[in-house]
């Protein structure tokens, strides 16, 4: 007899999203990937200041995961111009700005995206708000854009005390409803400040999710970055993410027990400092951990145009790993 | 019985060549768009200046006259950003430019864009050499570009000699073989000396027309522009064709009769002149001339975020009109 597919939705950014969603693909699953929209940065970053648009980077990310198109077009994509006034940005990314322009709204815009890539599933914005990300350092200073997590130096000097969206925007219905149907919800993997708590942090999605008969699991990073996590364990940022979710918080905690290669550690080391794997960490809190190993150890395919791949991490969950750990959570025999 | 679907080239630039394969299209039959390569102003130069791309504007409106994808799909392809450092970007170009550059040249560039497209039919340009388009003047001087036509105001004063095309390129080779097996070749509608002969100058093309057993149509310009073809008559645009070819020259000159209206003749006599509407003139040479009423005198449908739209040609050919006068030149019963 065939089971009912499952509704899984996704909540997180760009890169993470990516490759959960490029596992989960390959199950029998009505899948909606809900997008942060804090992202301020690069090419995304100019697209907003210059044009008004809503950040389409992580949107397209998600677009391209879940894209059953040719390759060809997957491909172009994620190209980026390397030269002139284009330098830096990515063809999805003006793609999807464009789709936004044509259609006067950014969820239809990512809808008409999806049908041109002939996506299996749904990517919906967390909201169709226009905010921005504000990060508050230990000492008390306050940071404008998500895009100063990677590029402020008093960041790492200082901490991270919490981040804010400025204005307050609220839950995209298309979300909500995702949300509030789905059997899974599963948070991460992504980056805690820049991509998992600016989704959290919208009106309406922990009411959402505290309303949703769905199991709630949190993914959780692979390595701390200095200043941001440095120390954490993955009990650390399940109970950050705990404390920004109604109901009982999160129950499944899905933790990678693979240590990466020496030399992957002390490349990340010199950067981000000292403990910079992440270990289990303290438990606190009334959810489950699924150990597994969920490794990346091949080297990334280098895209052509894309001069940001090489600089991309390289301690990375592995896809199709993770989808099953995700998978053996739905209660249902995984079904290829 | 099933007639032989008949093999169709037409050789010319964006705008009209646009109209005719627009018109075409409809009819069951094997069309090449070879298109001119010598645009270098608006989006396109600054493509070709920044990126060194060949240049894509052309061939992307005979991808989107030639495209049977979605309506959304085609819109997209002529959007043009207004604002910012890509303001004036035609989307449908960077599209091209950016596949051009993932697939190493230009032809396999156009080649995976009329797949993404849906296309019917083939788009090629005329040359893959990277060459400029020069303007002798008749007072001797020498301008550099295509984009020199519309706005060098010393053209409207001394009118134009010739033009050629420097470095020499020659003939792209799926252009030459599409040229000899047609049953018939088009030129035209388009610019003389921007897009007709910016084709017809390229080394082999005329070799290839001259081989070819296909009949060689020329449809004529509807207006005269001030210094680059003051007080023609289509049979002037004929002769000035006919120097450019081998073999015979053409064998049909497709001449329109229908008078456009007095308020539009006086809208572009301001511009450019007098004796804008192009008569038949003074016929040299051995063709047959096939008159038609050609004219579309509908409002251009405003295209959202192309502002280029508003102030294109109003005059200008009925693609369904100058379909059905190329169809009756075939000899076969035009089968929708």
């Amino acid at each position: 007899m065939k089971n009912k597919r499952k509704n899984i939705v996704t909540i997180g950014g760009g890169t993470g999203s990516f490759t959960l969603l490029s596992g989960l693909k390959e199950y029998n699953l009505n899948l909606s990937a809900v997008v942060s929209m804090a992202d301020d940065g690069g090419s995304t970053g100019v697209l907003r200041d210059e044009l008004g648009v809503l950040p389409p980077g992580d949107a397209r990310q998600c677009l391209v995961a879940l894209s059953e198109s040719a390759e060809i077009l997957r491909e172009l994509m994620n190209y980026r111009f390397e030269k002139g006034s284009l330098a830096g940005h990515s063809f999805g990314n003006l793609f999807v700005s464009a789709l936004e322009k044509i259609n006067g709204n950014f969820s239809r815009g990512i809808f008409e995206a999806g049908k041109i890539l002939k996506i299996k599933g749904e990517v919906i914005p967390v909201s169709e708000g226009n905010m921005r990300l504000f990060i508050r350092l230990n000492n008390g200073k306050i940071l404008k854009g998500e895009n100063e997590l990677d590029h402020n130096g008093e960041i790492k000097k200082e901490g991270i005390k919490n981040v804010f969206l400025k204005p307050r925007v609220s839950i995209c219905e298309k979300a909500a409803r995702a949300i509030k149907k789905a059997d899974l919800i599963v948070i991460g993997p992504g980056d805690l400040w820049g991509s998992i708590l600016p989704n959290l942090l919208v009106d309406g999605v922990k009411e959402a999710i505290g309303k949703s008969k769905g199991k709630v699991v949190f993914i959780a990073n692979l390595t701390n970055k200095k200043g941001q996590t440095s120390g954490f364990g993955a009990c650390d940022y399940a109970r950050i993410v705990n404390c920004h979710l109604g109901g009982g918080g999160i129950d499944y905690l899905v933790f990678n027990t693979q240590k990466p290669p020496r030399r992957l550690l002390e490349k990340y080391e010199k950067k981000e400092g000292g403990d910079v794997f992440v270990g289990l960490g303290e438990k606190q809190g009334n959810y489950k951990v699924v150990k597994a190993r969920l490794l990346n150890l091949k080297v990334p395919r280098k895209i052509k145009g894309d001069t940001l791949a090489a600089t991309r991490a390289l301690i990375r969950h592995d896809s199709r790993k993770l989808a099953k750990a995700i998978m053996e959570l739905t209660g249902q025999n995984p079904k290829l």
